[in-house]
């Protein structure tokens, strides 16, 4: 059937046409099935929507399908229904619960990232893993299958050292110590980081304020080449691009069942060789308990094992943030005075920690002791401003030059006491009220953490922001919930009680 | 934050808009998040699309915001943020496995029916059922919450007697004959139908070969009052209307975890009090043996008891085509014959078999004789008459009134012997290469079937297509399939080879 092209203007990632409800009919196709479109010895699959109000000889095409076809305006082109691609057949056989190989998860991952899936089928395909879980052989098919498909960094070096932390805690700013700790000690570790999806910051956010992070791959190598690290944003690399896509369908569904693939594909990219995966565990983390962070770590192991990768995993305590601040600036700041010893003590025993593991992993002996003393001798801070200046920040930046929120809102205890519990999720939540990481000032400073002693009145948490309006949506939310529980253990046992469905934005209590 | 709206004029089901990356990440919202768009006192949840091409002045939008909001071009709206329905705080319960209770069932099944879910949101949820089976319980909360949301027929009559295929063999047109069964005994049976997503006719499209199926549910309920029956297309009548939008999803992805609740929605919505499910058992149905038909029989029992619609299920033999032919004319022709007792004895059979087992279950004895009785005496064909004319038909339509395709293409047996497998897949994957169900006239005729003797050269099935084109295809196709085997039991035993994967269009053969 031949039909006049009308162009839409928008791109939505995959290549989509509408069409009346009258020509899909005559063409045999139905909404969600696929239309090869032709124009001049070029030919594209595309979606099809169907409409109503749609000229019956015409057909609206997207951006995908301009570009891809080099189209004008009023064009004539020729469509056919066509069959669905192979893949979607190995799609179908997942969701019976058949085990997939590696030709067929390749050819999976191919379409992925050239977005031959519909979202439909790409989201039954990621639902399908988070309930019936990825075996250890599929989590590395994908791992080689989503590198593949993407670029990687060609650092001709060995070893090169990488670290991951599977998130969950906030105000993790670990990344921005391990990083000069190691590249300080001559190793090379060439980090790329995420921007937060539900956090107050997330370690690319945090580097940025020191340094530009959006580089290229080309940047990226250029500025490892000559300091040894860098710290960049990960999202715009292509490396494992499928990973990307992944995740768009993941984060509405606050799911993550390809989460071992995608790290580990991220760090096969780079050509990671000894990997620390940091895994903090609590009530508030995203793992919930030992055995649990037993069986995951396994499974990383192996997976690396098989793509060529030494990794070791950390169990980290995850009951409360790191450190003492959540939000971009109020990190990069507290980073800094990390890095001159003056910063909080969980933070420098974390990031020596998981250095030293590195180090241990590629021969050295105690050490932790030496990416103490990279630390405490000022190396790990001249390294950190010699990356800050490759990636083109300013090397000479202090912690007075960042700038945080002016407007700030004072929580105070309200009764003398012990704190028993700080609520990651309330924390996190109120960082992002109060603009976290969009307005880079903004954020939660903590006076009181786990087992400190503190009387009535005391100041025990502080949330900064840029701009008072949202400070206000803090306040009115600090009304109705306790970011930090004062008391003793064991003598407060009944915290809430349910009789209806939790709402949205609420939080479930535990009774015991 | 306000922008000018752009209409993009065409509708996907649900509000969407599109707004460049720059006002995405202003206003804190990124792909598939939500937005408040607010006019004039309106206001309307749509989904965000984001795209690069756009001013960042404005807000494209689709038809559905365009109509809801009843705006003009160049209006300037209201946007901001806006926290996700709560029925996505059930859905997330849903996928870590947790079973939902009557309130969060409603609660999204409103959002369902009133597009506020995204497609990511409603495959997820649907898809967790197909890997994580739905309780009876579950079964019964959806059927409840998809009447409730939808128009019912409102017959005020006692009983009301209906029957459903759950499907899978080519050329079942038992309801054209236990529709006027029941109906010239004074019962009540007002049926609805689907048309055909992936076989080659659906009953719907069967009965619009005799008369309209098109009706309102004003029309059902005057035709069913005048005649006791009908049989009218149920795709638009807003019965249960959740359905329609939960098997857009199914469809493309082959898989159905909805299918007692939709069916027994549908059953619950026109009053039915006596049901009987036609389960088709064999290789090529969708119910494989006999054992995973009592379990299914028993939930649909158990979910008919809460709704209070007395059900039995009946096992019938689906290994292959009911009756000679497979295509909306050719079936409408043999059902027209089977009325005057001269079609095909196994779709006699099994018409008066579910027809007796209707009647006996509101307290006749020798159900099968008095069904059997009511075909040949011509009270059906009679009835059936009536109803036509009732829909808007031609009461007085011969076989010979309907035309059907006249390319014909005829297989012949390649060596004597028995026929020892007719596959339902290849038979009705020809009729719709043929055309089927879009053109009516074309379809398949089988001249032999299970167990018959045939000598080499005879004919065994003859493909009818309006278009020459078509049977071309046709033929090629049948070049590599077998769509009637003949042999002697236990004498082939190899099938076929499996090597590498199976392409898509390829059959998987078993090796026994």
């Amino acid at each position: 059937m031949k039909l006049i092209v009308k162009r839409i203007g928008f791109s939505s990632g995959i290549p989509q046409v509408i069409i009346d409800d009258s020509v899909a009919e005559a063409l045999g196709v139905k909404p969600h099935d696929r239309l090869l479109v032709k124009y001049r010895g070029k030919e594209i699959v595309a979606e099809v929507n169907v409409a109503k109000e749609v000229p019956s000889s015409s057909i609206l095409v997207n951006e995908e399908v301009w570009g891809g076809l080099e189209l004008q305006e009023g064009a004539e082109v020729e469509v056919l229904a066509c069959e669905p691609p192979l893949s979607l057949r190995y799609i179908r056989d997942r969701l019976k619960g058949i085990r997939l190989g590696y030709d067929e998860i390749k050819t999976i991952v191919k379409d992925i990232v050239a977005g031959r899936l519909t979202e439909i089928e790409l989201t039954a395909f990621i639902v399908s893993y988070h309930n019936d879980k990825m075996s250890v052989d599929e989590a590395y098919y994908f791992s080689r299958a989503m590198v593949e498909t993407g670029r990687v960094l060609g650092l001709d070096r060995k070893p090169i050292l990488d670290k991951h932390s599977i998130g969950g805690i906030p105000g993790d700013k670990t990344t921005l110590l391990v990083v000069p700790i190691i590249a300080a000690l001559g190793y090379t570790i060439p980090k790329t980081s995420s921007r937060a999806i539900t956090s107050p910051a997330g370690t690319a956010d945090r580097a940025e304020v020191l340094m530009p992070v959006d580089l290229s791959v080309e940047e990226m190598k250029e500025a490892v080449l000559k300091t040894n690290g860098c710290i960049v944003w990960g999202g715009a690399l292509q490396l494992a691009p499928a990973d990307d896509k992944i995740i768009k369908i993941e984060y509405p569904l606050s799911i993550d069942p390809f989460f071992i693939p995608s790290i580990m594909a991220k760090k096969k990219s780079v050509g990671a060789t000894h990997v620390v995966v940091d895994m903090p565990i609590g009530m508030g983390a995203k793992i919930k308990n030992e055995e649990e962070a037993y069986y995951t770590a396994r499974e990383f192991i192996e997976v690396g094992k098989r793509l060529g990768i030494n990794v070791r995993c950390a169990l980290t305590f995850g009951e409360q943030p790191l450190g003492y601040t959540a939000g971009p600036s109020l990190e990069a700041r507290e980073a800094l005075q990390a890095l001159r010893s003056i910063g909080p003590k969980d933070l420098i025993d974390k990031a020596t920690g998981i250095a030293g593991l590195l180090l241990e992993m590629v021969g050295l002996q105690g050490g932790k002791a030496i990416a103490l003393e990279a630390l405490k001798s000022g190396k790990a801070e001249r390294k950190l401003r010699e990356i800050i200046e490759a990636q083109g920040g300013d090397p000479n930046v202090s912690v007075e030059d960042i700038p945080i929120g002016s407007k700030k809102f004072i929580l105070r205890a309200d009764k003398e006491g012990n704190v028993i519990r700080v609520d990651n999720r309330i924390i996190a939540h109120l960082a992002r009220l109060a603009g976290a990481p969009r307005d880079k000032g903004a954020g939660v400073v903590l006076y009181a953490k786990l087992g400190d002693k503190v009387n009535e009145g005391d100041p025990i948490l502080e949330v900064r922001a840029e701009i008072g309006s949202k400070l206000r949506i803090v306040e009115k939310y600090l009304e109705n919930v306790k970011p930090i529980s004062i008391g003793r253990i064991h003598e407060q046992m009944l915290l809430k009680s349910i009789s209806v469905s939790p709402v949205v934005g609420g939080e479930i209590y535990i009774i015991r």
